[in-house]
């Protein structure tokens, strides 16, 4: 797997509005996006900080996988997503190290990546997704 | 608060060593150094991923906060570190504005870098590093 860098981290908050106002007032950051992702059932606010943007997710219903996270564990951080030159090769080559996907195959995210996450389980407990931009 | 660009992520692990095996055989990345920070009761192994590094933590006493954090939520991803020009004057700031402090003062990080913490009660859940690069 070839990762050139920090895509994103993801972090799941309860009230998008609040939480953009913490990071722009608190931490001096500014929301650039505000996106909906309707097949993952959530609305997402982005954040540049250098290489990396930090994406918050807030569940658009209770079925999203963000509001059974909060429900477990709380606000707070979600998934890390690294950016590859290639998603589906790079799946490939983690299965085959009997790594445990989430997604088999790539599929579309905000911003248009396409991407697919690994599975917690067998990540030392951390959500990891990857991503690869769109060609142009 | 003036952020450049997020200087590493903590994750906190049960066992350094197959950890660092994962992310290096699995996700391809190379660990550059080990180190003891005695004073949190941790060991630490640093990656880089781009402008950011990934900072696997093991507890290396059940007094350590990654020990405590582990019992209660598993592995996993354990806070995010930004890096400012000025800590002090950071945190002043962000206490000014009504956030909880961790470290009303910097201290001394690994890899030598001048560090405080905000409470995630302040931080939306997210455990929160203030990082400045210590002079040459």
């Amino acid at each position: 797997m070839n990762i050139s860098h920090i895509e994103h981290i993801g972090i799941a908050v309860k009230n998008l509005e609040e939480s953009i106002k913490y990071y722009e007032e608190i931490l001096g950051l500014k929301c650039y996006a505000i996106e909906e992702v309707k097949d993952q059932k959530v609305k997402t606010a982005f954040f540049k900080v250098g290489q990396t943007k930090i994406e918050l997710l807030e569940a658009t219903s209770e079925e999203s996988t963000i509001a059974a996270f909060i429900e477990k564990r709380g606000e707070g951080i979600h998934h890390i997503a690294y950016c590859v030159d290639d998603v589906a090769k790079s799946l490939g080559e983690a299965e085959g190290k009997g790594v445990r996907l989430i997604d088999k195959a790539p599929r579309n995210g905000a911003e248009g990546l396409h991407i697919a996450f690994l599975h917690p389980k067998s990540t030392g407990g951390v959500l990891t997704e990857l991503c690869e931009y769109p060609e142009k």
